[in-house]
């Protein structure tokens, strides 16, 4: 027989046990607060027709996309979980309900060019709120909230979710009468480098007023609590509706984070936050942990008005967010930042003579009955083997079953972390672990 | 903007919400059964090196494989999550701890032709114990017995697994030194219909001694409860050490399950069960719904010597089973076999006024502390539309809040199933659900 050399293609993610098992709770932490806020399950193809998944069409995703063709049919790999959300809303829109509020869990695939930290296939986890032809800001603050409790359930330390509103910024331009907003943020970019009198020439060169001029220094320079930043942008007296509007939403969302008990240590409004994507037009979000900003955005995600132009004239507008958990827990793991207590699959491992098995099983039987996660050990071998395996596998308790532990229903318990034995009952065993 | 009608490709399964609910039910149900035994789980990517799934190579399954190149990579999709046991256990050979129990649950694709029943992207649950050069006969008895806790959670009615031994029937056909099993078999199959003797005169046709065709007619004639079966075996005194062995294998794994608590009712022994794959050595298992046997096997699986050849010349034995739960999802939709009981996302939903938005968001931040899952209604519109929301979503329990309400701390629960309403204060209705 051939051998092969096994191994799996660069950018694929593959865990050992122990470390899948870490992960796996977080997926879980994940899902119930996302059903804990009534966010429905869908769960779409990874392959879809490449004419729909790419009816968008054009930039850097699609050369990243694998395609490729069985029979006489094109078909994609999906590539994030929000074309399969546009495409899922408009093909299944009679039977659902708006808003209609869904999370997927799932893989995505992006054929990009290998680099460390970087993944070709990854969990994306997101939650969307679409409405039928309009829906209510307080979904811009629900998003956020889920993602609090989950960051909070998390662990990893200190964060803040940052929130803006893409009409400030475009509302604020478009007052300035500005040509190129390009232009002008990479001008203002350069603040910290060449100071504020250096910007002004600068501005006053691409024919900017001085009032103007003012203002957006005024605006760049706004800082301070939530109720100061408001007060502030209040205070520019820019007549512009979209920028007005674009305040007015803010401070609604805030508002609404409050109420659902957001701690305002955890979030804050950052006008610098606008999301690449043209895609957003009001409220968005990015994510970061205090201690690793390095690290990037964890959460992102914003409003946009129509899911699903590509597949229908009707008008969509939704919100949503999403968790890159692949990439997250990389870094997490090389930042040691993950809490390794809970993470565990068998609470007792048993362990039993050879003249024992079948009695040993029926112990482990009424354990398992008793909601207590418990495996068995029925390889021979010495008893250090058998000890090394439990401790290997993590689990935290070992019950040595002989024939005397049998006669007499007393078992010595094992604390493989301790060393410790406690001589118990069945049933001391099993209220021990109803506790 | 031009509009592409959105649709999935043929042979791939998309629920709507409230049936994808079901669907995530079940598949918590098969990994936290699997979880209670011990079962740790792995993820494996769903692309992977094609020379490497494909090492093994030939057959029909090789034509269903997507495979497609990208870059200079010969890239395949998994078509089964055995392959990549195989490669994972060899791969991370001397990180695991043997035997290592391992289950994964996720998604395999076949590019079938599609056709009723059939997928081409479907969930596998599978469970393997993999031994370092060999492996107790414990675990042969502790795979069905996890696949019996999962289908009495599953609740769709009584079901037998059927166990036989591959070892019986191969050493059987050894000890009457027939030339050719298949032929021996097609002549046996016709029994029904030809009758004793005729079948009789046409093994004697091929040269069947007349004690070897007595014996034979004897085999195929065992039948009765597990001891009746085993006692008939060992009177036939077959000659041969593989029919000894598998008798006694048997008979050991009969007895583990007991000890495991499979109820005696929902296995037998079944000398016809020989599972097609040559794969398997030992063990084999089939499971079916008693009242529907035409859906075939629900759960299969077995004992091989031999995991991974393609990869490595270490001998790694295993014993495993699986559930194909798409499949069996759709047919048991199709029966409307699910219990829809505690298959919803949402406890309440909150039906606020415009003015008490806010103050409702705090009231469900209170009941989502509590672990009662709620969701709010936002939008603006009449009361009856809301109502309607709430029903279509199958939400048991409505919450509107207006002024009065929030004054009083007195608030009407509504029953939507019978319409009932409770008048309660915030903290009885977390008690209410407490229980």
């Amino acid at each position: 027989m051939t051998i092969v050399k096994p191994s799996t293609l660069p950018g694929f993610m593959e865990l050992l046990p122990k470390d899948q098992v870490v992960f796996n709770n977080l997926l879980d932490i994940i899902k119930k607060n996302f059903e804990r806020y009534g966010f429905l399950p869908i769960d779409t193809p990874v392959l879809e027709k490449a004419e729909v998944l790419l009816a968008k069409g054009g930039g850097e995703t699609e050369k990243q996309v694998y395609e490729f063709t069985k029979g006489t049919t094109d078909i994609a790999m999906r590539f994030d979980l929000t074309v399969p959300l546009a495409r899922y809303t408009v093909e299944h829109f009679s039977d659902l309900h708006f808003p209609f509020k869904r999370y997927q869990v799932g893989k995505v695939y992006r054929g990009e060019r290998a680099q460390k930290g970087r993944y070709r296939e990854f969990y994306q986890c997101d939650i969307d709120i679409i409405g039928n032809g309009k829906i209510s800001l307080v979904n811009d603050a629900e998003c956020p909230a889920v993602i609090y409790s989950i960051f909070r359930e998390f662990d990893f330390g200190k964060f803040t979710i940052h929130i803006n509103n893409r009409k400030i910024l475009n509302g604020f331009f478009k007052s300035l009468e500005v040509k190129s907003s390009e232009e002008v943020m990479r001008i203002v970019d350069k603040l910290d480098k060449i100071g504020v009198d250096n910007v002004k020439e600068e501005l006053d060169k691409i024919g900017m007023s001085s009032e103007n001029i003012e203002k957006l220094i005024s605006f760049i320079g706004i800082d301070g609590t939530k109720e100061e930043i408001l007060d502030a942008l209040k205070k520019l007296n820019c007549d512009n509706e979209d920028f007005k509007q674009g305040v007015e939403e803010l401070e609604a969302v805030v508002k609404y984070m409050r109420a659902y008990g957001v701690d305002d240590d955890y979030f804050n409004i950052d006008l610098k936050i606008a999301r690449g994507l043209d895609y957003y037009t009001g409220t968005v979000y990015e994510t970061f942990l205090d201690d690793h900003r390095e690290l990037g955005s964890v959460s992102s995600g914003g409003r946009y008005d129509n899911l699903a132009g590509y597949y229908t004239t009707n008008l969509m507008p939704g919100v949503g967010m999403s968790i890159g958990l692949t990439r997250l827990f990389s870094k997490m793991q090389e930042l040691d930042l993950i809490k390794k207590k809970g993470n565990k699959v068998s609470d007792i491992i048993i362990i039993p003579m050879e003249s024992t098995i079948e009695k040993s099983i029926e112990i482990l039987a009424k354990l398992q009955k008793a909601g207590i996660s418990t495996t068995i050990y029925t390889e021979s071998g010495k008893m250090g083997k058998k000890f090394k395996y439990a401790d290997a596998l993590d689990i935290k308790y070992a019950l040595v079953i002989g024939e005397n532990e049998l006669e007499s229903n007393v078992f010595g318990l094992k604390n493989m972390e301790t060393g410790d034995q406690e001589e118990l009952s069945l049933e001391d065993i099993i209220d021990k672990f109803s506790k």
